[in-house]
C-alpha cells in the first residue's frame, strides 16, 4: 500500500505490520481526514495532538520491540490483533479525557474511564481515531438529528447516512478507517449498514459489555460493529466480547460456531415486506432470495406480525422512559438543548406511570416466551435490513415517520434477544446500496457471520483473523448404529451434533460384530477396538457434539461400549466409540470390510 | 386412623389408602370444621355441597376401579400421588367455577379454568376442602387485612397469624387439611409457617406455574406450599412443579439434590441479627445455631445490608405498581372497597413514573450481579424467619412499620431468583413457635429439602414419597489419580461432581499400574478392564457428577483410557473408567493389591 491508498480493512492493515511495513503515514492520513472533517458530518471529535502522539508512540515502541524479538511481528500480533488498525468510536461510547457529547453539546462530560468495549480494542493496539456523529441520545435510525449535520449516505449525497450511528458508518464506508463502534438499541448498527454498504453486526445483548455506554435504553442497548467484511467484524467481536462484572447487563453466554448445513438450513422470511418499489428495493429484495435459492437454500415465508407486534411494544410502550432517564434533568431545565425531534420523542415519557411500564413489560415477557417458539420453525431470520431509503427531503417532510417506518425490521431484535448481522446484498438499478440482515437467537453471533461467509465467500487475507467465541464442542467418532441414517443416528441430532467428517481411524483397529441377544430390541452393533499390532484402518464419522451434552449420550452408551480416544487415518485423535476387549471373544471380526456399513451390507436381506 | 383423630401428614392420609381403608368419613370431618369456620377467619369459601360430591364420587371410582384391580391400590398411589389427601386454597388462586376474591369481595370473580397448580393436584387425586383467607390482595406478612376477620397463630391466641396466606398457614396448623397452596411475593409463604409451627416451602420463581393465580407482584409471585413435614411439602412441590407453556414467567430449571455435606457446608448467617428479645426470639436463635454447630455445621457471619438493600427496593421501589395495575380499577373506582391498610399501601403507586420503574430495575439488576458472587461464600444461607412475633395490638398501633419488620429476612429473596425453605425451630421461654428458613440459590429447591431433613430427620412413613426434580447426574467411577485425595480429584469436585461411595468392582476385573512416560508431567496412572474370566474386586469411588458437566470432563481423559460401564461389587453398572487392553501388554498387574491406593502405598518413599 503506498500512501496515497491506504489499507481499507482490518486485514489488510494488519498484512502492512505483518510485512514489516511502517503505517504510521496511512494512519497519518486517516486522522487529518478526520480533522478535515471528511466525510462531510461525520465527525464530532478527531483525535487531538496529545492523545495522538502517545496512541503512536505506544505503537512505535510496540512494533519496535517486536522487531527487536526473535519471535517477530507474527507473534505481536498474535499478541495485539489490532496493532495498528484505525477505528471511530460513536460519540456516545466513553474515551477517557476526551468528552463524550452523545451530539449534546450541553450534555457533554469528560469521563476518567474508556469504556469497556474501547478499553479491549486499545489493549489489541488498535488506534482511534476520532469520535463519530449520531442522532442525538442515539435516538434516531435516520442520522438526520445532530447538531453537527447530518452525514449523507456514501452512495447518494440526496439520501441519509442512516442513524444512530450515522458518523461511524460513513467513516467506515469512506474508507477513513477499518472499522468502527457503534450503538444499537432498535437499529443504529443496521440501517446505517444497509444505507453505506457496509457489514453491520449487532451481538446478542450482554455479549459485549457497555459499560461506559451513555444508555439510550439500559436494558437493550448493544455495543455494535461496522466493517468491510464479515470476517473483519467478526474479528473485532472477538477482540470486544466477554463478560464484564463491571457491566449488570453483561451475559456471555456464546452459541454454536455454525448452523445446519444447506441445504438442511431453514431460513425464515417476512411473507410480502414492506419494500419501497420506486427505489427498487423489491427488486433487490428478490435478487437477493434468487441468490439464497441458487445456493440451495430453503425458504419459509413467516407471518412477522408478532414481531411487528414486539417492535411497536418498543415505539409505544414505556422503554422511552429508559432515554428519558438519561436526559431527565437536561430535559426539565434546558430544554432548548435538545434537538427538537428527540425532545419530543424523549418527552413522551413524561406521563408514563409504574404502572404502564409493568402492563408492557409483562406483555414482552408473554411474546418472547412465544416467539422463541419461532425457532422450532426456522434455524435463522433473513430481511430486508430497511424497507426503504429515504431522502432528506423526505425526512424532513415527517421526521418522525420516516424514521419509524426504518425500524420495522430492526426494532423487535433487541427486545427478544437476539442477534442480527446486517450484510451488503448488491446494488438497486437507481445504483442504491441494499442490504440484508441475518437474524439469530441469542448466542448464534458466530454461527451468522459463518452463515454470511459461506454464502458470500470472501478472500482469505495473509493476516490471522480471530472467530467470535462459541460453545465448546467434542469431537466424536462413531463406528455403528450411530453412523448417518442408521437407528441410532437421531441420538446424535438431537443433541445438535453437526457431522463434521467421514473418514478412517488409523490402521491399527479391528472391528466386530457384537452378538445380538434373543428377543432384544437394540440394533445391531459392532465393537471397536485398537489392537496390539496389525489391524485395518475402519470408517467412521466424527460428529461434533456441544460438550453439555455428552453426558446425556454417554448416559444411553451400555456395555460393552464406550467412549475413550480413536487415531485417525490423518493422524489426529478423537473421542470416539471403543469396545471391551472381553466381550469381543467369539465375535466375528469384520475389520477386513473396513466398516460397518460394509459389514450391513454384506448381509443377505431378509 | 379413628373417625375422630384424622390423619395429619400427607404420608399418613395416603396410608390410609394404601391399607385399604376407606378416607371418606375423615374427609368428611375436614370440610364439616372448614363450614364450622374452624380454624377461626382461617376460611373465606368451604367446598360447597355440589363441588364436594362430585370430588367424592371420583374418589370413589377412582378406589373402585383399583380395589377391582390386581394391581390394587399401590398402582393406584403411584397414579394418583395425592390420592384422597385434603388441601386449602389461598383465595387468589383460582378453583374453576368457585369465585376468588382475594380477601375483596368487590372484586370476586368466577374462573372458568383451575389454576395450573390446583390442576396438577387435582389430577394427582387430592381433594380441596375451602379457600383460605389472606391479607386483602396477598398484600400483608400480618394476617389481618381482610374483611373476612383476622386469624391468630395457632399457638397464642393473642398473637397474629402471619400473612398474607395466614388462612392456608392456619388451616393446616390446626390439622383440617394435610397441606395448602399458599402464594409468597415478599414472604407470604415463610412468616406464616414461622408463626404457626409449619413447613412453608417457596420454590424458585418459575418453578410453579403462577398461571390462574390472582397477581401481586406478576414479577416475582411464587405459589408456596405449607406441609407440616418437610417430606410432605417436597412431595406436593414434586406434583405441582414443571414448565407451564401458558405461564410467560415459567421457568423450570431443577438444580442440585443436595448441598456438600457436614462439615464442608458453609451456611451464612446474618450478623447481629434483629430478634425480639422480650418474647425469647434471640436465645431460640441461639439455640438453633447451637443445634447447627453439634451436627457439625459450619457458619459464616455475613454481612445482610446488600440483601437489605434489596428489599429496601421491594419496599420503596416501584414494585408496588405491580399490585396497582391488578387493583387499578377499583381503586378508582370504589376505593372504599379496599382494606384501609391496603388501599395505603397499593396507592403509592399512583405518581410512580416510568423512569422511576427503570431506574429501579437498573438497580435491582446490579444487585443481582454482585449478590450472585455471595454463593461462593456459602452453600447456603439460614436466618431467623422473622424477627420478632406481634400480637394483635402491636399491628393495630403501626399497622404498616410492624408489617415491615416482619419482612427483614424473607423480602430480598424472590428480587434475587432465590429458594427458601421455612422450617419448625423449636419453641421460646415464652411457649411460642419459633422457625428458621433455609434459602438457597435459583434451583436448589430439592436440595434445601434435604439439607432440612438431614439436620432434622423424620420418620420415613410406608407411604412412598416423592421428591421436587432435580439436575440429571451420571454416576461416574473412578480408579486411579481421580480418587479422593489424589492428583486429579479436583477435575471431579470443580465440575460440581459429589463422592457417592467408596466401594468396589465386582470381582471380574484387572488393575494394572500403566508405564509413565519419561519427562511426563502427567501424575501416574492405573488401567483397569474387565477380565473375559477371573479377575479380582478393585476398589473405586462413585462420583456424581452434573449430566452437563460430563463433556468437559470426557475432554480431558487421554488415550488410553476411556469411560465404560463398570459393575460393582453389588451387582449396579455405573459409567466408570477402562483402559484399552492393548496399552497393557507388559503393564504390571497389581489386582492382587485391591486398588490404586494400596499400590501407591507398598511403593518405596522417595
Amino acid at each position: 500500500f503506498s500512501d496515497d491508498k491506504p489499507p481499507a480493512t482490518v486485514g489488510q492493515w494488519l498484512a502492512t505490520v505483518l510485512a514489516g511495513r511502517d503505517s504510521f503515514a496511512a494512519l497519518e492520513v486517516s486522522r487529518r481526514r478526520a480533522l478535515r472533517g471528511e466525510p462531510a458530518f461525520g465527525w464530532i471529535l478527531a483525535c487531538p495532538d496529545a492523545a495522538w502522539q502517545a496512541q503512536c508512540a505506544l505503537l512505535a515502541s510496540r512494533l519496535a520491540e517486536a522487531d527487536a524479538s526473535p519471535v517477530g511481528r507474527t507473534a505481536l500480533v498474535r499478541r495485539y490483533p489490532l496493532l495498528g488498525v484505525p477505528f471511530a468510536v460513536k460519540d456516545n461510547i466513553d474515551i477517557a479525557g476526551q468528552p463524550t457529547t452523545a451530539a449534546c453539546p450541553a450534555f457533554a462530560f469528560v469521563p476518567g474511564e474508556h469504556a469497556s468495549a474501547v478499553q479491549r480494542l486499545l489493549a489489541a493496539g488498535a488506534v482511534w481515531v476520532g469520535k463519530t456523529n449520531l442522532d442525538q441520545f442515539a435516538t434516531g435510525l435516520v442520522g438526520t438529528r445532530s447538531p453537527h449535520g447530518r452525514p449523507a449516505s456514501v452512495a447518494d449525497a440526496t439520501r441519509i447516512s442512516g442513524g444512530s450511528s450515522s458518523g461511524s458508518a460513513v467513516a467506515v464506508a469512506s474508507g477513513v478507517v477499518a472499522f468502527a463502534l457503534g450503538t444499537d438499541t432498535a437499529g443504529s448498527g443496521r440501517v446505517p449498514a444497509a444505507f453505506n454498504g457496509l457489514f453491520g453486526l449487532k451481538p446478542t445483548p450482554g455479549r459485549v459489555s457497555t459499560q461506559g455506554v451513555l444508555p439510550a435504553c439500559r436494558t437493550l442497548d448493544c455495543v455494535s460493529i461496522f466493517a468491510h467484511t464479515a470476517q473483519d467484524a467478526a474479528h473485532v467481536l472477538a477482540v470486544v466480547e466477554g463478560p464484564d462484572p463491571a457491566d449488570a447487563y453483561s451475559d456471555f453466554a456464546p452459541g454454536p460456531a455454525a448452523l445446519p448445513a444447506l441445504p438442511a438450513l431453514r431460513i425464515g422470511i417476512p411473507r410480502q415486506p414492506d419494500l419501497d418499489g420506486a427505489i427498487g428495493y423489491d427488486l433487490a429484495w428478490a435478487a437477493a432470495l434468487a441468490k439464497l435459492a441458487e445456493a440451495g437454500a430453503q425458504t419459509v415465508e413467516l407471518d412477522f406480525s408478532p414481531l411487528y407486534e414486539v417492535a411497536a411494544l418498543l415505539y409505544n410502550g414505556p422503554w422511552v422512559a429508559e432515554r428519558h432517564s438519561v436526559v431527565a434533568e437536561l430535559l426539565a431545565t434546558q430544554p432548548e438543548a435538545l434537538d427538537d425531534t428527540v425532545r419530543t420523542v424523549i418527552a413522551r415519557a413524561v406521563g408514563m406511570t409504574a404502572t404502564d411500564t409493568f402492563k408492557a413489560q409483562y406483555r414482552l415477557k408473554a411474546m418472547r416466551k412465544s416467539l422463541a417458539e419461532l425457532w422450532r420453525q426456522v434455524d435463522v431470520l433473513c430481511v430486508p435490513s430497511t424497507p426503504t431509503h429515504p431522502t432528506f427531503a423526505e425526512v424532513d417532510a415527517d421526521p418522525v415517520g420516516a424514521n419509524a417506518r426504518l425500524g420495522t425490521y430492526t426494532n423487535f431484535v433487541n427486545l427478544l434477544g437476539w442477534c442480527a448481522l446486517a450484510v451488503p446484498a448488491g446494488v438497486t438499478p437507481t445504483g442504491l446500496p441494499f442490504g440484508v440482515t441475518w437474524i439469530g437467537r441469542g448466542g448464534h453471533d458466530a454461527a451468522l457471520v459463518h452463515l454470511a461467509l459461506r454464502l458470500t465467500p470472501e478472500p482469505v487475507g495473509t493476516s490471522p483473523l480471530r472467530t467470535p467465541a462459541t460453545a465448546p464442542n467434542l469431537a466424536i467418532a462413531v463406528v455403528g448404529a450411530h453412523l448417518s441414517g442408521l437407528p441410532l443416528n437421531g441420538q446424535l441430532r438431537e443433541r445438535g451434533a453437526s457431522l463434521v467428517q467421514a473418514t478412517q481411524t488409523a490402521p491399527a483397529y479391528r472391528l466386530f460384530a457384537l452378538p445380538t441377544l434373543a428377543n432384544s430390541t437394540a440394533p445391531p452393533k459392532p465393537g471397536m477396538l485398537r489392537s496390539a499390532s496389525g489391524g485395518g484402518a475402519i470408517a467412521v464419522e466424527v460428529w461434533d457434539m456441544p460438550q453439555i451434552a455428552v453426558g446425556s449420550f454417554l448416559a444411553l452408551i451400555p456395555p460393552p461400549l464406550g467412549l475413550g480416544s480413536i487415531e485417525l487415518a490423518d493422524g489426529r485423535w478423537v473421542h470416539g466409540f471403543l469396545c471391551e476387549a472381553h466381550a469381543l471373544a467369539g465375535a466375528l471380526d469384520i475389520t477386513a470390510l473396513g466398516g460397518w456399513r460394509a459389514y450391513l451390507a454384506s448381509l443377505p436381506k431378509p
